[in-house]
């Protein structure tokens, strides 16, 4: 964690890949999925306990920007960041880096909470503290 | 359907490509998903159905031979048939067939029928009556 | 076609889904790729061909916005229409939406034309004549 | 790598599970690629250095069994071993073990060596020689 920003590493897949050589555009939200799990995970928070105490953050808003692109077997860096934590929402921002410092897809996803009814929760207090006391930038 | 056999289109997407320009091997274990579930359909129980009604069909086999390859865009037909049905068990055969009548993969998919606490049950009587009755050549 | 907005049906496959029972965010991004890859067939110019002639759309930028869930088995229609045309990108709006009407995800994507040595390239005049004629409130 | 089986660890994403809370089938094998392409690494012959020499391994076959399921989050360990090698196929197996070793899914897949014409060709000496001399079991 450098400035609030959490690094995780992907090895890309055949499996990423599509026909023109390079990581299909939909995967990077995967990507993203895996930089804030880890995230969290690191915060002492993850998210699949979070699940389990019945909070789950559906994703209101997703958004990419593609800049560069890599292929198979490359190794990835995926930058994530709280950049928002209102009430019933927060806010990831993801860069994905090659390997050779490159940028290649930026983005964000917005995420509301939500009981198991499906109604909009508040991020139960534990994990705001968490994430306001370790993430000193937020306000 | 012809002789037990169901028929079914899917449109290769880009999604499904991988960095040789073909669909990504397991990719094919999706398209046998949507042979068996259109066969299920047709039959008049579709999969949601039974799944609705508390019997899911969980997968303990499956199995596929690569014969050819197809590229995006490409639109393929697959064949599906119920080839053995059980007490507790329905196994379905898929071929997975081009344009022009190339045979591109060949497999199976073996199910074991479980109640939502997990446990074996039989195969529901309705279902195996349709079964039974619509594609004579089982017995 | 209906106003320029394209419609294509897409049903919710197993795999579609994840353990939420809802269709994984970042496969809607597949689905704008069958959105936008029917539509241009219908325009006449399937992307696959335009790929063949040596010009390939690049995504720069991806959005969606979250409505409504849908789950497995699902049967939703996605309306594509392109919403701009300049000389060398274009853009895609979608609209997915449930059988029973709802708006469950909209969205953009904004495309670069490339040459095969991934140069940028203007998008090829007839494609452009092909847009502006059946497309008529693009100007 | 213990008698010839390598380890490699892999960490269940959201997008790999499905509305049973659990693995989707067909994602075991996107866990089989990455299970051969990091022996194949750390016998010192990366994957995508044999694709860049014009060397590709096309699979022919492909198979599965299902043990027992895991969901979000877990902690999967893939074993992979060479366990034929011919003059122009190579057969890996694979166990899937959870993090309380239980197996989840064990199975093979059967590659043809290619040339970028799609001819088949032998392994390459260099690539046989390397796993026959590091996995002593083989014959």
């Amino acid at each position: 964690m450098e400035n609030g920003w959490h690094k995780t590493s992907i090895r890309v897949r055949y499996k990423d890949t599509d026909r023109m050589g390079v990581v299909y555009y939909g995967n990077y939200l995967t990507f993203f999925e895996v930089g804030r799990a880890e995230l969290m995970r690191e915060l002492g928070f993850p998210y699949s306990r979070m699940e389990a105490l019945g909070h789950s953050l559906v994703v209101v808003e997703a958004a990419a920007k593609y800049h560069a692109n890599v292929g198979y077997d490359s190794l990835v860096t995926v930058l994530t960041a709280v950049t928002q934590l209102k009430r019933a929402t927060i806010r990831f921002d993801y860069k994905v880096i090659s390997e050779d410092e490159r940028l290649l897809v930026s983005g964000y996803t917005l995420h509301a909470c939500i009981q198991p009814n499906q109604k909009p929760s508040r991020i139960p207090e534990e994990i705001k503290r968490i994430i306001e006391r370790k993430i000193p930038s937020i306000d």
